[in-house]
């Protein structure tokens, strides 16, 4: 598609209040704004392919702080960040003097004096990621007024107990790429089920994302886990509105096989019990760690109980066609190849593995994308201009 | 005022001796030097403010060093660097190669060879926190001279045992803009005093940096401790030369109420004893470290002989109208927010926080204005050329 | 020399093929090619010290993954990568991802979205750090072809168990100014010798990457160490025939005082034992930690058997005229000042000081030489377009 084309559709679509706002969860956004962040990731793309400058700042701090390790995410912020211009400056709370009981009001206000974008992941605690984001927000918004910040810097959430919205919308932008646009989705089947994995403790954002996310956009969610492995009751509510609203439909099973059925895409992998980690919140805040010992035990056994949930070739032959579109967010635990056994079989993984990695490329644009549009009042004007002014990326 | 009128005021002042100079101490500048980096601080503020580039440095290195954990202060050098066009790089010692015997000649001429500013935190050890910047300076001036280093990076501290210069600045510049400049100080009270918190080993520089700089400026400064908790002799023998020749006072007092008694300005916060410091220092060079618990473990005691310097309500009312300008570097140990009993009660911290995170806003600005002024002949024809060159900050 | 006649070198040079490959090993490139970098590395240092603006990106990453701790060569690919105009990203194994069993293919395609340049120190496991070098660049070759990455990042080696090209290069530019240019070195003697160190481990690529460069340039090449010290047995084959085919010499001798005989240069470090090393290797691989603190203990022993292997007075006066050039990639252990006793004495440590930094300071021009001739398909026409377009490093 044309340039002038793909930045087009921006007139068609209303997004205004992106602008300023912060992007936290999926569902605060409408769908028009959640299209305008799909396709000013295409025009940020189109223009670093043709090796043209997408910089509109020619100073400023991208602040990190990642509440957890990351790899992929943090790459993923900081190549978004620096291809805007701006420069990335980790809040490594180890380093920090905030260790005393310092309120977080304070220490928001105290990083952001020259801060334009705040990214933050916290999603190893129930209850705490998206309320910690949330308490950030509030409190740049107060400094803001009360003038002790000159420019209030918005929030991409890069993950929190709830949701995992520059994943989601990164492996939606792969979805509607390999088949035929967002449109195309209407009707498709898409299966988020639960996957083995020797590990303990991974985070519910990704199936509640998806499953928020999917469910509005016309296709068939089938949310599919081991008794026991229920995601949070609220989130399920807002999955089950959004297939009424758009058409689609949304539906819960205990049966992977169910799940995978005839499916059009599958998204299978691990994650904790919502109620095991709101235990292990309850531990960690108690200070109980023989308690989190023991949990852990617990939930490895409980995960050890499903070795079964596990992507086979097998498995993919009943989706539709016999062959559905596997994703994952990645890392995933692969069956003889790093661990013994785990959420996926090696052959169908490699089969899959150029889809995987295309789709992991579209996180840095989805994220450079949010930045774009909270912080540029005419998006469509100024990558008009970016295309126009031609400014090389590589001045070969 | 308007920008023209503001550097207009760069043409009384003399300051020719800052360029290609470090910033160190306080007391080794004329009062032109420090009144030309309050004047360019707030040029480059407007700068920021009206959405100009401030950018003087097309590629180079701003360098840092901690050698204590630090997060207002790292973000604050981060923010002044990147504003200006540098990036910036810690030499993080522990990532290192440095920790066996190499001379300090060597490691800052290898980290420098396209290094523009170096800025030091080292506020750990009595005697040693301002001599490591000196011999750092040292360093590279012999590299410059000796043809090792095309340039030579000009050193900024961010804190020594001494000192806290771009601390101690900001603070003032948030008295000048409070009251009604620089000029308008002459003649007020500010208490700068000891306070109770439960916590051991912090830095003098505070007390130090504020009674040396402040009795420049005509007022009447009193520093007032429990027995016991003297700072360095030799500044306080400068803060009395300096009230002499400013025509203020300095006086020191045991009686926290003497000293906020009708005071205008308020500066109450911890320290520990220049003695036990030394001591710890002493202890620390011995690799003595159950003599440094012992240490520690006698000074959380003295300290908490003095529970009753705090400052509270009550004693607030006690000052000029009832209503002293209430501040504090921060981070500050408040009273049943931050620890059970601290330096102050939280009515009061709350009264004048949004005050105090202004008071914190200065710093970065200041750093930049040091940084400025070290590289740039001319300062007030470059300040004109980039308010009049008009390059956005946010390509908005 | 002219910039214009500096740059006009390259036109005798076919180095071509240097285009969108990595720089990993100097044995891979041809004498051409090792000359380009050379010539490159003079005219981008001419720039920077003549204040014009070598900023060939606009925006984009350079990837730097440090398995060893580092300073000087941390600083000098972050100030090449600055001057160039790339953003450090650096991929720090403790706090990323990776650590479950995550393939290299996918680790690499995942940071390198925006990378424009990975660069990779390796160095402590023999036969390891050559080949992840090699499964790197193998890895964003194939994510390339494959359409994952858009861009193809290059790699520089920062050191590998094999050989240290920055630092040999940096090194060989130091010999070519010191004496009167590449070709004056034909016929120069160097000695490239163990020396006594109380350290263990320490890696062979500095005397590998030595004599396989050194071997190339006609120069009588003497590498000599203590039985039991030996090197890597093919890179003394490549010696060897390079040795033959420049017209040089190669010989090796277990005699430190035949070595400095006569010398034009000397370059005495410590390194571990090849056998030693691969020996530790599998220890490592095989978890076997007491043993690796047994060979550890064993290895300081039998360091200890020759602290006759030290560079003296008395050793430096048997050299050519009694004043060969003493070289070392710092940092050196000094007797008497970073060790009790060490690689050198004191006073010849001294006398060198000043060149031994001027050596130091050409590893970030070498890096930036090497990044690029990787990303500009006609290197002399965009050195002299910077040239011309002057625009200001500082802008003063």
């Amino acid at each position: 598609m044309e340039f002038k084309d793909l930045i087009g559709k921006l007139d068609d679509l209303n997004f205004e209040n992106l602008y300023q706002d912060d992007f936290l969860l999926t569902w605060d956004k409408s769908d028009e704004e959640l299209e305008a962040v799909f396709v000013v990731a295409d025009a940020i793309r189109e223009l670093r392919e043709n090796n043209k400058s997408a910089k509109i700042f020619d100073s400023g701090l991208g602040i990190s702080i990642f509440r957890d390790n990351s790899t992929r995410t943090r790459f993923s912020y900081a190549s978004a960040c620096n291809l805007l211009g701006l420069e990335v400056q980790d809040l490594d709370e180890k380093k920090s003097q905030i260790a005393h009981g310092e309120t977080l009001l304070e220490t928001a206000n105290m990083v952001s004096f020259m801060a334009d974008v705040v990214g933050i992941r916290d999603d190893m605690y129930i209850g705490q990621g998206h309320e910690y984001q949330v308490e950030f927000a509030e409190s740049v918004q107060r400094g803001y007024e009360e003038g002790t910040l000159n420019q209030r810097p918005t929030l991409v959430s890069l993950q929190c107990d709830r949701d995992h919205p520059t994943q989601m919308m990164a492996d939606t932008l792969h979805f509607a790429n390999y088949f035929d646009g967002l449109e195309s989705l209407k009707g498709k089947k898409v299966a988020l089920t639960w996957a083995y994995s020797p590990s303990y403790g991974k985070p519910l954002s990704c199936p509640q994302g998806g499953i928020a996310l999917w469910s509005r956009l016309g296709m068939d969610v089938v949310l599919a886990h081991p008794e026991g492995y229920e995601v949070m009751e609220d989130i399920v509510e807002i999955a089950k509105k959004n297939a009424e609203e758009s058409g689609g439909s949304f539906t819960v099973t205990n049966d992977m096989a169910e799940a995978f059925k005839d499916a059009d895409i599958v998204y299978p992998k691990s994650w904790a019990p919502f109620a095991a980690m709101e235990k292990r919140t309850n531990l960690y805040s108690a200070g109980d760690f023989d308690g989190i010992d023991e949990l852990e035990k617990e939930l490895l056994k409980q995960n050890a109980e499903h070795k079964d949930w596990t992507v086979t070739e097998e498995l993919m032959s009943t989706t539709k066609d016999g062959k559905a579109l596997y994703c994952h967010p990645l890392p995933a635990d692969i069956t003889g190849v790093s661990t013994k056994e785990g959420e996926v079989e090696a052959s169908v993984f490699d089969r899959y593995r150029k889809d995987l990695y295309q789709e992991a490329s579209y996180k840095p644009y989805i994220i450079a994308a949010m930045i774009f549009l909270q912080k540029i009042k005419n998006p469509k004007a100024k990558l008009e201009e970016l295309w126009n002014a031609d400014t090389p990326r590589i001045n070969k």
